[in-house]
């Protein structure tokens, strides 16, 4: 196709993770540009998303586009093989709900429970742990939100199925356990067992490592 | 069709007139319920939208959807009539960053501009005024953001389009002027002269007392 496909985005946000798994999926080629969140924003970055300045953006034949669930939509509509989406409108209304929920409320308030000052974490835990079970629901005993495939709200949700388990262990928080919310506990296990999510995403102990270094940073501003 | 359509609502919510203004603009008939948001949510519309107990809920033949931004690309993939949104991916894709923008960026940050407490406000003032800039430029000379028809951004943005020039004027908070931004004042007039708006909005006087009891509301809870 001569496509020229390009993601700028950043190793631990799972925001860019979405981008280059639907792209993954989809199997089309990109090329990657590791963006430094943490220092100064790339002048490239700050060309293509001059609105938000932050990862990810894709450039598809040099057009760009921002916004992680924007551009999920993007790639499903313009690469139509392993389709992210359900046919149907008023299935593809709830996928859309369950992605929109997860930026919304879900990811905001986890990020909440494990990073706010220590007074606020235990009332941000309660509401993580509602949104946790409203997941529960949306996976209604079904392999992947989905269906048998992997499709947009799994991959909307690749916090809580790959990033979520690793951070609440070195932050010493349970949100997520197979006690609590076995269904959504047996997903996570599934979503990392699937070899493109295995083969792509970073190594526990990175993450480990990156987190460690954040919540202490956090912590210490904190006090 | 024999469709049943009915709108859980709330007369003053920006978000539920999105989704009557879909209805309007497609021609589809649908059903009012009104719902106080203020006092205690009625059980179908706590039954419809079970994970954000809010308004609005579209019920289509007894399936609810939530999120207004959702049930505008339902009602879009529906009823084909009046397509809300360009065919193109990439002109949908900036559609959709336009439209999540309203919510994510330009509505709270010009709430805040207008009822937070006072020493919040003039820097949220300033941030508000660099969200009117980009739907400025975003309207890039058009009459309206889906060009020469209403579509799915000026939709979303009915409370700039609609709101925002009456609460500001009770708030004595001057945001959105001709001087500052031409063009989108100009989208303004253009939107509320449209005569599906004219006919089916509120009178300028009923929004103009329910935002100032709710201004003095907040400000009291301030002081």
């Amino acid at each position: 196709m001569g496509d020229e496909v390009k993601v700028f985005g950043f190793w631990g946000s799972p925001f860019s993770r979405r981008v280059e798994l639907a792209l993954l999926f989809k199997g089309i080629p990109y090329e990657y540009i590791e963006e430094d969140v943490l220092g100064s924003k790339g002048p490239l970055l700050l060309q293509y998303n001059p609105v938000h300045k932050k990862v990810p953006v894709l450039l598809h034949n040099g057009k760009p586009i921002a916004e992680s669930l924007v551009i999920l939509e993007y790639i499903n509509e313009t690469w139509k093989s392993n389709p992210l989406l359900p046919e149907d409108p008023y299935d593809k209304a709830k996928a859309r709900f369950w992605a929109k929920f997860m930026d919304d409320k879900c990811m905001p308030v986890i990020q909440k429970a494990i990073l706010a000052p220590e007074k606020e974490r235990e009332q941000a835990a309660e509401e993580a742990c509602e949104c946790l079970k409203a997941l529960e629901s949306a996976l209604n005993g079904k392999r992947f939100f989905g269906g048998d495939a992997i499709g947009m709200v799994d991959i909307a949700a690749n916090f809580v199925g790959f990033w979520l388990r690793i951070i609440q262990e070195v932050a010493g928080v349970e949100l997520l356990s197979a006690e609590k919310f076995p269904d959504l506990f047996k997903w996570t296990d599934e979503f990392v067992s699937c070899s493109i999510v295995r083969e792509n995403f970073p190594h526990k102990d990175k993450v480990s490592v990156a987190f460690k270094a954040r919540i202490d940073r956090m912590r210490e501003a904190q006090n």
